[in-house]
């Protein structure tokens, strides 16, 4: 049942397969008025493309966004926005011989006993490339937010034991780890080309922050901020866990340590002077920075030898050809920021009707 | 804007507050002919009530449920089941004097800002109170997915630095800590104990287990199971992490070792020989355990001086009184299952529509 | 599936059987701090109520109506009201005999190939008695609106052929047919004191109009806003034909003719000279009164033998005690008014967020 | 807010402006395993083409559909699908010089009042341009319901004074009013042709029917299946009234000739003896054929003088040139059908969650 819909009034619908014709988005709901021009969402999908480094995959795509509807001399103009991507570098023929044969890691085998079929080139739907879409939409969305003041920033935080001891904004975007920590993005980028070399991919963690959230934003008691941000992150593909503020830490907490005081800062509106809750309380947002870390799992294809099973049944060994990322964090960076801003405009507009 | 409903086809609405009238709950989406029985019901409140034992709240609720309608000669009609619990204990005295005050950890200061005043008798809507229609309705989803052969299992993990060394989970429902290892479980009782004693409160993880969950739930894109699993645990209060299968320890991990080779099982069925993965591949279920785990910080409310701000934002010292949980774990476990049990019901009936 | 809900944002749920134990409604999306006391909803159900003329069924019900939630200190919350009826006159014996035949006329036979079977007493939740909280949730939208300065007001046009020729609104509350013209509801009482007599019942129309409406109300391109009013009153019971401004006369009309001008109305507001067009044009609000009729078939609960079947399919005669409406249009105006105002209400707040 | 996409599991999204770049949709929730080809898509749009004869307009458009995702070697792979039409014959310059002016019986007053500012090309998307993505959908839609033996169709029952005596759907297709009445098309012909000569439009009547329809469809009490035809039919552009069976006949009826017998059908069905009630009793489909009519109103376009305002509430003239439909209905009727099969397409899948 249709599940390629996310947000209740800023809604974006994606579609697209990884080597099928096109990819792109549905954008229903973006108010009308707001200045967009094609620049705007291209610049995000430029971050989010393949074939940008040694630690991404060396597909060729420009992703050239052709906007359809919806805008009209610069503004949007409240009709949907329809936007479209072209598949150019499509090569279905590397998943030819693999057809039958269940990826270890993949959703190859779920995808046929749900649907009894399945695109089997390069994935088809499950692949990332869907994620133009959410980055186009999302590119849409951070318009919406600046308007209201609010930024959003992510960055690669952790790779295996390699953790940014310094986060420097400034440097995310000079490296190709997108990591705040200049040394360790060395690191880091050496380590990944060395797990590239083992044919084999690594995994990490990715933090996103949203400064400038006015404080009242969430809807309780189920589409609390963080139980919608947690469900746009868990839908990244890869994510297999999501955190907030001190996060797992919790655990051994304490109640009077964990607690944030409330203070009046000195711009005189009210606030924590800590924030180890990470911006929510009760769902809805305080106005102290929002923080979360994603954790991603090794990317599934890698070029060596597995054993797996084929539609039969029967067991078999696969080896993944094709052009794959040995790790996701840099390109996740760009599409964990899309998601955080999708979710923000939702309830930046639902927070409009929460009083008479 | 409306937030209180939670599922695409099997679809509960909450509402009530902590000191009001009642609480309860309004299913849509149950199908016709499932045999229920107010005990049914009874029995998983029973679970969540307060008051049980020494490491929750003192609070004396019998928590008696009626079920108001969709139920006719012992069979669910397809029409929504509307459930009623009256609030019998409530004591809002006890908030009068700091119904001004924001109290450190909560959502008094965020709720103000959204709604612009708020019910403040025991924190509200926001109170955990409002859970009570979550585990009603999550009773029912249990009856639903049992007749699937489904089966959920939650216990608390971990309590500070002391972790259940075995998982024994016959042991469970024996220990007030609902933890899955005896040995631990005493030690966990006799940590909280003291932390009471210290007017402190304590943090942990709860695990939570979905057994005989059919390969083919989940809809690709954005209502990935994990996604909506997610969602439904972070719109728990007190939640601030969430993890599947190996969580953030697969920062750690590469592609060769977290990949789960798949198998034909003894049963002849597909699967993987291994579960790193937790149950879901591609957001889609693979027939496998379903495995994730829960940060849940300590209670807020604590019976120490904390220094907060009242609504002028002028500095303040705040004592909680009133009966408070000193750890929400024993509690949590109830709760987390109503909230799996919701999901996957909602998915194994959006599932009935993936094939013409 | 879940069918219960309606409204976007100004979210009506209904449940409950006309002979289970209640009847009632969770409302969520009221925004937060409008005032509402129990009688404002007490006097809309009083409206509705049975038992109150001789043109109405004689079941004796009180109808009081308890407010459980989302009200604190005499003004809503932002959180869900939940409102409640007993049902205190249930009479299930009147259907016990009938209970394996299909009435004519009603939802019985289509209810049972659809669930696999029915709560047949009374009809169960195909009875009117489900409206009670359709009336409730109204009166709420009803106080919204007020605060835009948006009135409703509903009446019976006609009655087989009689038809009010003249539109004295003061005179609707004044007679049992709530029609506007003193002299036919004589004429009409008569008619349907006759029928009842006859053993018969009767049709008619009943006008609706919305004063006050904002231009700009109404969402293109599905949810226009005569989408919503039309599917809002084909959901009542009873429905059978929906149409705005000239309606099936626009069959006879030319362009020319039926165009309305546009004008600067004496305050200085744009609107239309005529208002052929029934106050929306493309899906939107135009500023000018919304005038709508609704065509009601005659009940089908009728005291006199008709042919039918019972569930094998066997021929059999029934005849249909209990106590019946002879006529719904008294009774479908306060009902009209509810739904119209709770598509208003929802539009009303869905226009916030239109623009940047 | 977002208000462009209908259907609840079969899920359509529409998008584009007459003189846009393109219009299309996204149809998510189509079951995987449906044999389609662009060939059926593209055979709905050529009915709804205009250009196809005199009394249609005269813009050129070949509206050939590009099918961009979710097919795969010939089925649907339950993934969306995005169909996408190129606007070619567009030109805005006609309405260059009136675009500061309302147009009477359109959508540019309510339009600009809502958003600030509009497309004012063609109608930006208040054209009925933006039906295309509707037609492609419910080509879809008819597959579907064709898989359950379903057909749908409707033609011009009535212009004006003139009314199909018979109907011979053999017909429909023949003449270029889609009249099942060979005769009185060619009367209407005459009639169209004359109002075009004097630059005026003519109003109508379209009826709709649907066959094979089981029993069991519809989700009262608020997606009653005449609820969600009625919002889907009046979100048609022109549609100012819709009825189901007698429809605004029953003011006049009484219940004993209204109720329809049931009866044992030859085949051994139940169902009714006649069909008042058109096929639908209690919101949910009984089996019997469902019946409804729309009443259209003449195009507001025409091509004579007309007493209006500007945007600054100025009297002004207007004349509205371009290329105009002198009455909707020929291309009504492929409309109608695709509304109605999207409808019971959607009713069809949620069907499949009745019952346990």
């Amino acid at each position: 049942m249709a599940g390629n819909s996310f947000g209740q009034v800023f809604r974006l619908t994606t579609w697209g397969e990884s080597h099928g014709v096109a990819v792109g988005c549905t954008l229903d709901g973006c108010p009308a008025g707001l200045a967009l021009s094609v620049d705007d969402v291209q610049r995000e999908l430029d971050r989010r493309r393949v074939g940008q480094s040694k630690v991404s995959s060396q597909r060729q795509e420009l992703d050239r966004v052709e906007i359809l509807s919806g805008l009209f001399e610069g503004r949007t103009t409240g009709t949907p926005l329809s936007m479209l991507v072209r598949n150019t570098d499509a090569k279905p023929g590397h998943y030819e011989d693999i057809k039958q044969l269940y990826r270890p890691g993949h959703a190859d085998y779920s995808w046929d006993v749900k649907y009894g079929f399945r695109d089997w080139r390069g994935g088809g739907r499950s692949s990332a490339r869907e994620t133009i879409g959410r980055v186009a939409g999302g590119a849409v969305a951070k318009l919406l937010l600046a308007t209201a003041g609010i930024t959003i920033v992510a960055y690669t935080l952790q790779l295996g034991g390699l953790r940014a001891q310094q986060i420097d904004e400034q440097e995310i975007e000079r490296n190709i780890m997108r990591c705040p920590d200049a040394a360790v993005a060395e690191l880091m980028v050496a380590q990944v080309d060395q797990a590239r070399r083992e044919r084999d991919s690594l995994g990490g963690i990715v933090e996103v922050r949203a400064r400038g959230v006015p404080p009242g934003l969430g809807e309780p008691v189920f589409d609390k901020l963080q139980a919608d941000i947690g469900k746009a992150m868990f839908s990244i593909p890869a994510i297999k866990g999501v955190e907030f503020g001190e996060g797992f830490g919790v655990a051994h907490a304490r109640g009077s340590q964990h607690n944030d005081p409330f203070v009046r800062h000195a711009d005189g509106s009210i606030g924590t002077s800590t924030n180890h809750h990470g911006g929510i309380l009760g769902g809805i947002s305080t106005g102290e920075e929002i923080i979360l870390r994603l954790a991603a799992k090794p990317p599934a294809s890698i070029a060596q030898p597995q054993s797996t099973v084929n539609q039969a049944g029967d067991p078999a060994t696969i080896t993944v050809h094709g052009r794959h990322d040995p790790t996701v964090l840099p390109r996740l960076v760009p599409i964990a920021e899309a998601m955080l801003a999708l979710v923000l405009a939702d309830h930046l507009l639902r927070q409009r009707m929460d009083r008479v």
